[in-house]
């Protein structure tokens, strides 16, 4: 007997490995249930991408199913969360078995790699865009929340910024070679989340870079009530970011090219030294890149001596709204 | 100074009265924080209406507003939970402000009546869609689930079945006047929400029957692993139902049409009683259509003495997956 449409579906998602949180009730019925572990609380957040506007016609779908995740564990890692479950909404053109095959795998790979489970979902027909709900734990209270920048905080990117922006452009051009470092930022993205678990007793805000430095950036500053100096020099690229902007004559380029998936967090002056924060800079892990000041807006000290001010992120209605972005 | 595209979207979501379980954190941070009170455990669940294939072209945004958090809340319903949170993901063509002050209307209208809170969500542009991931609070381990159903116990629908299905027919032929029952079950569903809180401490097993009742029906049969005996006298249906499928000369018809968005349960024989029980049957909010037997499958006893089995529900690929469907 050939399978059915839905266990056509069922079974490339069912099988899993164990994780930390295992739900009560993971997928086949009304609803998932699960327990949050006493002075725990939940940290919930959403992100849907969009064909054509997210990711390219015909993108690998092993590729995406990896992205769609790694978006959403973006988020959690931006307030410390250890990530717990994920609901998964599909809406696909056609039951394409082979396509089916890849995402799965690339979403259940990053998933068993956070150790995060399953718990259901929804498939619908129509124009192919994939939602993923992602739920993560954190002690009651400690979130790092992005109105927590205080004046004279250092502010730190993990990663380099701008790569997702030029892996973009040059995947456009048809190179979908990981080899290349800007490529595989664009198009598999690695979230934060253990920095961001140990940023938790460590920071004192926190953002998640998705719609670029300069927008998210400016968006902490707004909800903490500050203002911040960044050195341009200081802010981690690749040289052939770098080459780029230079090439366009807009150094600020890389601020807003959006999709980084790095966090943008600061911390107070006194832990400059403290060990796992010099240990992550001396990897490149994290990047020191300016100051938190009194005031507003974000202004960039310039290798020439010049002061560039940004006096808004960059904004696009294809970005995801201030709500959980 | 003109409002910002993001501002814009948040006006018209950020509004919201006083919830039951209001959250540490809803929209504006990279997460929404929550906590589920002791005791409680976490019901969830996500569905997607996708236009031109949950809901015609060129919808009613109120109503569109009102069913995408009807469909989830039915959800929530069908396993006996309170209703806590939402966090929605739209997909838009264009952002359409007197679009999404109809849409917010109608979907915060009916998240006020049953204290749902928004705590956030994701606003991309695409293909018009619209995907909610509710959450809602159960006694732990007290969860209406799909496997309870034993033999001897009685199976009860709410409200009626078929009448989204010809509501359907009806809109796609222009009539969309909420005064026909037909229409206004299709167009605007209303979850059985506080039925279902009912039901937590009465119902042996329950299910959402959004894809019909021969489909959900066989799935509770299936995962309670026995079959079940329906009177077809006793289906609730509207005359109009009742007269279509007589014309079409398919009688079993409104068992497969699905959206109807009622809940099929089942109690045991010593409730039949039940001072709650008898009230609802007696204001037609519920309704005895059968029995659950030994073995398997679904069979319908006809008015003439005949015998129909359905041995499959209807299955589509536009409809939900097991996971929380």
């Amino acid at each position: 007997m050939p399978l059915s449409e839905f266990s056509l579906i069922n079974q490339f998602f069912k099988t899993q490995l164990k994780t930390a949180f295992p739900a009560e009730l993971g997928i086949g019925d009304d609803c998932a249930l699960v327990d949050v572990p006493k002075g725990k609380q939940l940290a919930i957040s959403t992100d849907t991408l969009v064909e054509g506007i997210h990711f390219l016609h015909n993108s690998d779908p092993l590729l995406l199913g990896h992205k769609s995740l790694a978006v959403n564990l973006s988020d959690l890692a931006a307030m410390g969360a250890k990530p717990a479950w994920v609901s998964l909404a599909l809406t696909l053109p056609t039951l394409n078995e082979m396509w089916l095959a890849a995402f799965s795998k690339g979403f259940l790979s990053l998933a068993r790699q956070h150790s995060v489970q399953l718990i259901g979902g929804d498939t619908t027909q129509g124009p192919l865009a994939i939602n993923a709900t992602v739920m993560g734990l954190l002690p009651k209270g400690k979130a790092l929340k992005r109105s927590g920048a205080k004046v004279g905080d250092d502010i730190f990117v993990t990663g380099v910024i701008g790569s997702a922006g030029l892996g973009l452009i040059k995947a456009r051009e048809g190179q979908h070679d990981l080899s290349d470092y800007d490529v595989q930022q664009y198009l598999k993205p690695t979230p934060n989340v253990e920095i961001g678990e140990q940023l938790l007793t460590l920071s004192s805000s926190c953002i998640d870079i998705s719609d670029g430095l300069a927008a998210d950036l400016t968006h902490m500053l707004n909800a903490s009530g500050v203002g911040a100096i960044l050195q341009h020099e200081a802010i981690p690229m690749t040289d052939s970011v770098k080459a780029y902007s230079v090439e366009l004559n807009e150094l600020l380029w890389p601020y807003s090219t959006g999709d980084d998936y790095q966090l943008c967090f600061t911390l107070s002056k006194g832990l400059a030294n403290n060990r796992q924060v010099s240990d992550w800079q001396h990897k490149k892990l994290i990047t020191r890149v300016g100051e938190i000041v009194e005031g507003e807006g974000l202004c960039v000290n310039m290798a020439d001596g010049s002061q560039k001010m940004i006096k808004k992120g960059y904004e696009h209605f294809s970005s995801s709204t201030d709500g959980n972005e």
